[in-house]
């Protein structure tokens, strides 16, 4: 057992993506307009993101100082720096790949067809995957080789584990709240009062647009996966150093199970890399199959590679057991979502649009309730079984089953917005109808994937935070054998109606972030429209850059309740109320935040899909009234699946997070 | 100490109600057309009542055989009998009168003025609210006389609550999904299409609209407070069951900590009786303060006999403190639910209305969300402080204290239907506008009630089923001392991720169940429309029989599954995976109930209330854009707020009481 080597696959895995990196931008960039609107979004993004990092560091370097002054002391804060670190640079690696890979996109589409196109979208794709899984295990690798090997100072990791959580936190929230104020703001003004195509390169909106998209739907989801891959990690080690010495000899020696899940990562991470091989292998068949291809075989793969793995280290096969729970029920919580936001419930809140708006809101809201059914039975199940077969080691280690394989999931989640965005380009640049139609497909391909993408990710942070949670619980019960968190106990019943109340108030917060964001921007966009000469003509251009920097404003501002709320809500109940009312309260957050995500995610990703049913011509097509009528269901579900619904996952893990590294203060 | 006391308090409520009853019949009724309408609103309402109870009775039998052949025995099976007909006699009563006196207000605002009309329609829904009181003290008064002197025999009162429970599932699903099928196709077809006022009488509709009123908000919101004021009580004397021997030092003698729900539920009945007598007196001034001094007074009045009661049963002044928390809560939680229903955030979601229907659903949804933290903080507070100061015992008389003056806030809350059902009455007769005014002024009035109203039965019923799963958890740890609810056992995690699917599974099913029945409503008022010959003109008589019938069907074939999910799973679970994971469903449920009670509650009145604010002529007033997007809001609104919100109620009580039921089986 070679504890180093999940620092050298971190290595190698950044190696592999470098080499992606120079397959991406092997493809040409094009030229003339589609160069300049490539550099724009490129640019905007870079600025929106050296500024949120610039926020980022003031409240790192304030919460570090805090775990400084604080009995944790140095070695927990420079955890928590290394943490925030490679949370920032995957972030920042992944998302400079992408917005080089979105402009060779649509130069492949135009000059060599939809195969090369598929290729670049998803090499560009894969750079942030690899970052991901790649960062993920040389930070932890790197401090796992410091304190890790001895259970008294493993605690130490925990700062890691906040660290990449703090950065999510901000990331996704403001990523969020950016890229839905300016989609609103430009699809509001442009689309419906100045009768303008989406994407139309007058509109001075559609640049913070498309920027948007890579801030939310890559830099964002990139920290989110992050977060979730980290924390599993770090949960599993924390609950294999206070397993009582019963479990070692069923289950395997002590070192051994601290050290699986970076074991397991590793290998995940080699499985990913042969999977982005087994997509290139298969782009010229059918784009969607080489997509499924690359999931499902990583995962088959993994699977089969895990079990010899757990058993030359000399592992009981129930733990493999517990992982390749994990594994399966992860694609299954993405299949199911699948179904709810592609599937006849789609075609049903279509239909509903016959009736008017508020029909359409009844039915997609009654579809995104219903849609919690399975993936809740799901995560029952995984909890049950893994638990069954190897304890509470169980829940960690399917947890890291889960997201071992994120290098693939997370690339083929970053495609969409690749996809996507060259699209837009296309259309900006005003390139013919054949390429568009190629990066229509693309993107629509991309919506699919994106839609399986979230379910994965929060069944993934449902588990993760529940591995933390169980690691929080080990960690106070270890040092204080008394501690219990009994449902009766009135301590753990109030902590637990404390809890639900974050994920209602950070949604109730978020949707109205982007509401009044959306206000300023389209505030804006009506003033350019008016006040630049020639704009409508098409004769001058507009500027675009005032209004990336509106929602960079807005986003970095309105981040900071709810990232506050999140962090300092555990070490107020903590402090004020006791380790059990915050056991309390972990446990009800984690059941809203769950029921929340998955309520917000499929029912805007539902009537997304409804939306674009009727634009295909169906009931009507675009125009009719039930296209209006979709198109409201649309409206609401952008701050849904984009923004509050995706807060909701990492809530829960900064809370849970927060709560185990405090845990040794309680 | 008198135990028939509660079962003679009981005797005296219901002579009371009747010489209320008297009273209102004392008005006359009005001759004519007045008096067709009001005959056709009674006649459909008891057609409702008879046909539900047609299937209550197969769905009671079969329940009571199981009961019967299980090994909860004949006694058990008597005591769900007698609950299940104590809540029905309760609802039918209550109905009755409403019926009679929503005609007579009518009457007497055209005849007498505003003083006389707030009079009758008061006193009409004061007959419920008495009947709700008189009732549960006679029915469970009886029991505790028959086995409640002896801890052994205690529990066979459970069974009790778990038909008033049962009754109480139906009438309010049922009658939520029958009211607003009623409502939105009526108003659908003939405000929207047809271009005629709400409650026209040529709208085949109105009738099953007004019918509705009673059904939805009368009777299932009489049997929703019903059986949350009966849990509250059995929880209580079953927790005092199961105390251990040192509380009975510190608190009080068992014998007279087991009685002590009844005896403060008998102090109750009585200050609300006086609480009648005090808006009676006040009428002649303000109806809004009348209203306000009968309330707030009731419960000043209950606070300070109660104290006397408590101390001359020899009972701690702790235990006073926790029925006082709970008096003062319930209070709180009304009020701040007045406040996102009726204040600021009502008039900035009419003002989201001028960016269209899609920012008024944001607005909305964003305002349900975040009403959930002051009534969430005052249920933990309740928790804490209550059993701070007499342990979980303080949580059960707490609830009682919350409940225990039900006599006036049913009466308030039935008050509102009725004033309501007057103004369609006047409406369908061609009453002139002065008599309109005065109806009007009274509805308005009633809104603001029934919106503390909902809030309190929220807050009730969340508390009633806390001391329901609390003395459910002491029961099977009293019969099983091994027994614990450790959230970090994975049978408890599993079963809470279990629970909470039921509340967004529910309000998915009662959602679309409102849409589906909505539907066959609009198309058959349509077809009277195109096939009735002068029915536009007003030369003929609509078939609203017909109306009445089809909300009828589509009530109680809609509310079948959602019955039986709430009745099964605890028992599958239960049986299935163990008490553990049962605990931890009622957990989980209980949670997602509460705050999905009060999301989807208050959503649903802010946006009517915004709804009502336009049309008073702000912003736009009728028929603007503005007042358009409000509308799609209030659509929207009608389910969420009177169907699938006050649904959650119930399922999170028949859930915990059939837990409780089946508790000595596990």
């Amino acid at each position: 057992m070679n504890t180093s080597l999940p620092m050298i696959m971190g290595v190698a895995g950044l190696f592999v993506a470098l080499l992606v990196y120079k397959m991406v931008l092997r493809y040409p960039a094009g030229e003339g307009k589609v160069a300049e609107i490539g550099e724009k979004i490129h640019r905007g993004a870079m600025v929106f993101m050296r500024r949120e990092y610039g926020y980022l560091a003031i409240f790192v370097a304030v919460v570090a100082l805090l775990i400084f002054i604080s009995d944790l002391g140095a070695k927990t804060m420079l955890a928590f720096l290394v943490g925030a670190l490679c949370s920032g640079v995957a972030g920042y690696i992944g998302m400079y790949a992408a917005t080089h890979a979105n402009v060779r996109t649509t130069t492949a589409a135009a000059r060599d067809g939809a195969e090369s196109a598929l290729a670049v979208a998803f090499f560009g794709g894969s750079v942030m995957g690899l970052c991901v899984a790649a960062m993920g295990l040389l930070g932890i690798g790197f401090l796992y080789l410091v304190f890790g090997g001895d259970p008294q100072t493993a605690h130490v990791i925990h700062g890691f584990g906040m660290g990449a959580s703090s950065v999510a936190l901000f990331s996704r929230v403001g990523g969020g709240i950016f890229t839905k104020s300016a989609d609103v703001g430009a699809d509001l003004v442009g689309k419906v009062e100045a009768g303008i195509p989406e994407d139309d390169p007058r509109n001075p909106g559609v640049i913070a647009d498309n920027v948007g998209d890579n801030v939310g739907d890559v830099a964002g989801m990139g920290s989110d996966i992050f977060e979730s891959y980290c924390g599993s990690i770090i949960a599993t080690i924390a609950i294999a150093t206070t397993l009582p010495p019963a479990m070692f000899s069923l289950l395997g020696a002590q070192e051994v199970l601290m050290f699986l899940p970076l074991a397991m990562a590793s290998v995940g991470l080699v499985c990913a890399i042969l999977g982005i091989g087994l997509v290139k292998m298969n782009t010229a068949r059918s784009p969607e199959l080489a997509l499924r291809i690359g999931t499902i075989g990583t995962t088959v793969l993994f699977m089969a590679a895990s079990y010899f793995v757990i058993r030359y280290l000399g592992v009981s096969a129930n733990v493999w057991g517990s992982v390749a729970v994990g594994a399966v029920g992860g694609i299954g919580i993405g299949l199911i979502t699948e179904y709810y936001t592609g599937g006849k419930p789609v075609r049903s809140i279509a239909k509903s649009g016959e009736t008017g708006p508020a029909t359409v809101m009844i039915s997609g809201l009654a579809v995104g309730m219903e849609s919690v059914v399975v993936p809740l039975l799901i995560i029952a199940a995984i909890i049950l079984v893994s638990s069954h077969l190897t304890g509470l080691y169980g829940v960690g280690i399917a947890a890291v089953g889960m997201l071992a394989t994120v290098g693939i999931t997370m690339a083929i989640d970053a495609y969409g917005p690749v996809a996507d965005n060259a699209g837009g380009i296309a259309e900006m640049s005003g390139m013919g109808n054949e390429v568009r139609e190629i990066t229509d497909s693309l993107d629509e391909l991309g919506n699919t994937t994106a839609a399986i993408g979230k379910g994965f990710a929060i069944g993934a942070a449902a588990l993760a935070a529940l591995a933390i949670i169980s690691a929080f619980i080990e960690t106070v019960s270890h040092l204080d054998p008394g501690f219990s968190l009994e449902l009766s106990d009135p301590k753990v019943l109030a902590g637990m109606f404390l809890g639900g109340i974050f994920p209602f108030l950070v949604s109730s917060i978020t949707m109205n972030a982007v509401g009044s964001a959306a206000f300023e921007m389209i505030h804006e966009i009506r003033r350019q429209f008016r006040e630049i000469p020639g704009l409508m003509e098409g004769t001058a251009d507009p500027d675009s850059d005032r209004c990336v920097d509106i929602a960079t404003r807005a986003a970095l501002k309105r981040m900071v309740l709810p990232g506050v709320l999140a962090v300092a809500a555990p070490a107020v109940v903590g402090f004020g109320l006791g380790a059990t009312a915050l056991g309390g309260m972990l446990g009800g957050a984690l059941l809203g935040c769950v029921l929340m995500a998955l309520t917000m995610a499929n029912a805007g990703g539902a009537w997304d899909n409804a939306k674009k049913y009727i634009e295909k011509g169906n009931l009507g097509g675009k125009g009719s009234d039930v296209h209006a009528a979709a198109v409201v269901g649309d409206t609401v579900g952008d701050p849904f699946k984009d923004t509050s619904g995706p807060s909701m996952n990492i809530l829960i893990n900064v809370m849970a997070i927060v709560s185990l590294v405090i845990a040794p203060l309680l």
